[in-house]
């Protein structure tokens, strides 16, 4: 099929869509987080669909012009800033309109707690602990963004929508590529769940190469535009290490059963095995907009502008096993996980610190996972004790990264 | 993971698996064509979790021997001959026992008719046409091995389907993947079902080569273990367009959004592409019995020994575009589809006879699709109605085939 007509079959299908009757009741939904990629492009799809959503309240750290322009253009009942900074510049922007606006800390919970249908929680890093909980507390479905909550506070989270009944989306590719490759009526038939990794940069260097490695080769991922942070989380594979903790609290397997193949194209994201030999997957060119949607969308689907896959096209998807000993974070993220006594916690706080210290030429690419190491054994010395509240996980979080940074000088 | 290790593992699983109380009453089961490899599939899955299924009829055509055999052990209530010549040799093999024994028509259909909450309908050819129909209008679960019932008689067996309220199963490989990767909340959103075709022994060779094809030459296939007529039909790629035919009967799809991807390894079986992008497909290591313990368990899932897929071990999935000037059979089925007239049972009837003339030397290779393009070319002469009775399918068939027999002369 030429692109041409391609497009036309897009446009085609997007107007049918358009066309066709609503099938579900208009929902009400709110983004924490509205004006980072990922609440940009939850935006995007809401504004290809606006009779099945109303937006009720959007949330930024501190871009007030771009917040406010997403309020109007989405006709939201409230934007909040987390920085109280920017204040007078949304109000400014929003005057003349029906948006409320307020900012700061209490705000942003106060607009959290709104009552919303569905939930976009991307607020990036430990910012986003205490208000994605609030929403779980309230929110009928929470499409989950945000890695700290799994990663460093997983069983509080969880318990939390356990008991609040709410439906989680995750919105990660590969936990996405998850929940829909798990069969609802099988799930205590699962024998695997495998998560795809890149392989990042140095999939083909050797131990002695990525001694080497500097922050711009690490930054030249192969398939995904990202952050920085995340850019070498992928070049570790700590990234995917991060995925596995969260597979762990998402999917009904124990740490064992969860595993990772190298799979350069990122084609197909994550595969669920069942005790009949079956595996199931989700496949998808690499974009976001697939996921979002897919939460958004939940439990139907919903049209998406994104590339058609056209495997002919790409030829071939090749997979390895990942090699533990360049890139030993996924399975020090298992670990972890076995241990069931914080040290998730202290893994992700410890790796921030030495992707830091990475970035900024203190420590080569291999002592990012020396120090994550050494910081779990720092701690462990000390009696770990698994957390049992939020401020348990910040405290144990805070004493991660004071004890990483204390570290750093004997591997500089 | 080594072998030994990798063995280890099935077998406390299976063990696991064993010891686990039945989560679903005992359910009374029927093989039709018992003796056939699905049947035997069917049977040693069976023998697997004895407390789970009761069986009730077990049928074949003409083996009394293995019939026998396996109605004893498995504690059948009834064993049925097709074929009444072995009437003599069932009832010897099975006197002192509580199995019934019969044959013939008649008693094939009574057998069908007794009540039974799901049964295999695996007799191979449009043999199978009656006690199929047979078996959906009495049975709860039908597991659907038989290609002629879609192929010859789709709209009245679907008909059927849908008013006796049974729930079809596909066995083959390829629509129990298509089943598995639908979205039981979205199949309104689906774009697109392919197919993959492992592309036979003559994927690499030019058209002039394949002039040459002897049926040695076809009958190494690839990947799968099959008869004849199944082999050649993968080597023409008729294969893969009478299962283009069968995915349109059973899943809500138009003709146009169907494809087919050549994929050798035969490891990804069908792929089902949605509105937003997402394409979930089924793997498995090619092994008839994941689909039929899928059919088997549905909507639950029963363990299998099949050898679990390791993608690293694989290294790589290749797909490439079906060429439709060497291969113009999956063509041919969209179209036939498409014409909606009684054309697909003319395409399967002629291209049984084109098969056997090739076997035996008559034409080469690719006269086997003109010769189903003549007859389909003299049938619509002749003023093609679409079929309304499987007396109506039966006649289209039989008149096809003398067609196509007096339009071989011509193609040697």
């Amino acid at each position: 099929m030429s692109e041409a007509i391609q497009r036309e079959n897009i446009l085609a299908t997007a107007a049918a869509y358009a066309k066709s009757p609503t099938s579900q009741a208009q929902r009400r939904v709110s983004i924490l987080g509205a004006t980072g990629s990922v609440g940009c492009s939850t935006l995007d799809l809401i504004g290809r669909h606006p009779n099945r959503y109303d937006v009720v309240a959007l949330t930024a750290n501190s871009n007030a012009e771009l917040l406010a322009k997403q309020a109007i253009a989405h006709d939201a009942e409230l934007a909040v800033l987390a920085d109280p900074a920017g204040l007078d510049e949304l109000k400014s922007a929003l005057s003349g309109t029906s948006v409320e606006a307020a900012a700061g800390q209490e705000a942003l919970m106060e607009a959290v707690a709104r009552p919303a249908d569905w939930t976009m929680a991307a607020i990036v890093g430990s910012a986003g602990l205490r208000p994605t909980l609030e929403a779980v507390r309230q929110g009928k479905s929470v499409a989950l963004a945000n890695k700290e909550c799994l990663v460093s506070a997983g069983d509080i989270f969880m318990e939390t929508v356990a008991s609040s009944g709410t439906r989680l989306l995750p919105v990660d590719s590969e936990h996405s590529a998850g929940f829909q490759s798990i069969d609802p009526n099988a799930s205590d038939a699962i024998e695997k769940i495998t998560l795809t990794a890149s392989g990042g940069p140095f999939r083909t260097w050797t131990r002695e190469q990525i001694k080497t490695a500097t922050p711009e080769d690490a930054l030249n991922h192969p398939t995904w535009s990202m952050g920085d942070k995340l850019t070498i989380d992928s070049a570790t594979l700590m990234n995917k290490g991060l995925e596995l903790i969260e597979a762990f609290f998402l999917f009904p397997v124990e740490p064992d059963q969860l595993g990772v193949v190298v799979h350069p194209q990122s084609i197909v994201h994550c595969l669920v095995e069942y005790s009949d030999g079956s595996v199931l997957a989700q496949l998808s060119s690499p974009d976001m907009r697939t996921p979002i949607a897919y939460s958004l969308a939940w439990p139907e689907r919903m049209w998406a502008p994104t590339e058609r896959l056209d495997l002919a096209k790409i030829g071939s998807l090749d997979f390895e096993a990942p090699d533990n000993d360049r890139f030993p974070a996924p399975r020090m993220a298992i670990e972890a996980l076995k241990a069931n006594n914080g040290s998730t916690t202290v893994l992700n706080a410890a790796n921030e610190i030495a992707v830091d210290a990475f970035l900024n030429r203190r420590i080569g690419l291999p002592s990012i996972c020396t120090l994550v190491a050494d910081t779990l054994e720092a701690v462990a010395r000390d009696g770990l004790t698994k957390p049992k509240t939020l401020d348990d996980v910040l405290a144990l979080d805070a004493l991660s990264r004071t004890l990483a940074r204390s570290l750093l000088p004997e591997l500089v």
